[in-house]
């Protein structure tokens, strides 16, 4: 199988190095233009040079040239998410499910933005489009869903989807304020220089709606849902929840008719009240198999890749 | 798709009333033999009653006789495990898989004590043999590892696999003695009368055995193995244990070589030490993404069929 690799930064770093034999990089597209296989060798011995892909000269192929033109199986969008349009992953996309190829994505903007077209699209052409890695990183949610969770018949779902936020309020059970912890969650690298993303929940809205389209075959849209964050959480309001047995998470909760994304004071007790740090937690409510929950790794390249990998050999085989 | 169920227990009762209409009971053998397909409806009208299937008069039909002459697609075992011999249900299954019929169990028996045999018995004849509900109920874990951990790649994994022995250390960690702790769970009905099985470690091993065999190809068996149960944990050592930060959990740990069940005294931030009462939950550790923990209902017979009923999706597509 043949993938062509949009992005090559932290995800497509990490799924370079860890590429089966059986599953082919037919080329890597930077911002810099594509890297066609017969360099890729190269290029990846050199990976420990993060300024790599930015130094070196590169044949000049436009991504949207290499998506239209070259041969490969699978379209895997590694690129950075975009909220506002969805551009250009969403013109990307149409492009290799018209020449019927798959699309394996960790770029959130076109599900959040038009789940409904983007899916009918794959539908329509007869090819997949799979996302196990838009949502909280290495935890397995999609694929859970699908393949280990149909006897038991989902009837909700909430979780913690995004690890910076969860970092932060970790930081501040043990007394760190909001600022100590934001700078904190920033030089361990988990929050952006500019954290509004994160800390006013945008990152977990854009999460909890794919969720919901996925978990319920919905169409809803980012747009149309305004998510709380944990900006106004002081270290008093924890403090004084710790000492009712109780502490914050921010947590998104989707079910077929509903979806929020908002802080909420859980019992110590509560499935997800104990996924410290920046661990990510999905707990599907079931009609017949009762509560069953996941955690794993919410972020980084590796854990990230494996979930871009997992879908690779879902399409494979 | 025609199913062929041996048993007729509190897993048997519950499959039997979420079978959708894509999956057909074929037949039910009871101990007292077999109900064929036109009093089914009948019979499950009346489930409510526990011991209908005892009082009524059945079809004279042995279950062998059933597994050999009947028409069905898939044989669903739900037979009680017999770590002696793991008679019957080998018996039954050979002749299943002969048939070219796939088998689906919740029976641990044949899996724990020759694995090997009855995986290659499936091969040969080109069917499947499938069995969540063999291990930790309701919690997916093999069709976790086969669908979800691929691209994780998972190097051992780690668990709680006996929700009777988890329920009573959970009791005396709120400090009732182990008699106590026994008692109640077996006023709860976890425990048997017999509590051995459970409490000396035995189910656990079982269910190890079959782990270590699926997750790492391996032929490992139940006879060449022997647990520590919790029997001689006391409620001081649980205490000292908890001024220390750490708690006492009944641990499963399996790898490419080795296995073991053993109580470990674990950190109370180890991801395996809030899961309380009778909890299941199993822990990957993975090439590339880190720990992934699963948590969910180690028994229970709703639980436990809707681990079933997703082998049988999985067969029937």
């Amino acid at each position: 199988m043949k993938a062509l690799v949009l992005g090559f930064g932290h995800v497509g770093k990490a799924l370079a190095g860890i590429l089966p034999d059986a599953i082919e990089a037919a080329a890597i597209c930077t911002r810099n233009g594509a890297v066609l296989n017969p360099v890729l060798d190269e290029l990846l011995a050199e990976t420990d040079n993060r300024h790599l892909s930015h130094s070196r000269a590169f044949a000049a192929m436009d991504p949207l040239d290499a998506v239209q033109n070259l041969e490969y199986d699978v379209l895997v969008d590694l690129t950075p998410t975009n909220f506002s349009d969805a551009q250009p992953s969403t013109t990307y996309w149409r492009t290799a499910f018209e020449r019927k190829k798959h699309v394996v994505t960790a770029n959130k903007g076109p599900l959040a933005l038009h789940y409904g077209d983007v899916t009918s699209a794959a539908e329509e052409n007869g090819v997949r489009l799979l996302f196990e890695a838009t949502v909280a990183g290495g935890t397995p949610v999609f694929s859970f869903a699908r393949h280990c969770l149909k006897g038991a018949e989902i009837v909700s779902a909430e979780g913690i989807l995004n690890g910076t936020t969860n970092y932060m309020l970790t930081q501040m059970e043990s007394g760190k304020t909001y600022a100590e912890a934001l700078l904190e969650a920033q030089q361990k690298g988990y929050a952006e220089s500019d954290p509004a993303n994160d800390v006013q929940g945008f990152d977990a809205l854009g999460k909890a709606v794919i969720l919901a389209n996925a978990l319920f075959n919905q169409d809803t849209r980012y747009a149309d849902h305004m998510p709380q964050g944990i900006t106004e959480i002081t270290v008093e309001d924890i403090s004084a929840a710790s000492k009712r047995g109780e502490c914050f998470k921010l947590i998104a909760t989707v079910d077929e008719s509903t979806l929020s994304v908002k802080p909420q004071q859980i019992p110590k007790t509560h499935a997800l009240a104990n996924i410290g740090d920046a661990w990510n937690a999905l707990t599907f409510y079931t009609r017949h198999a009762d509560a069953v929950t996941v955690k794993g790794r919410g972020a980084g390249g590796l854990p990230t890749a494996s979930s871009v990998l997992n879908d690779l050999w879902e399409l494979h085989g």
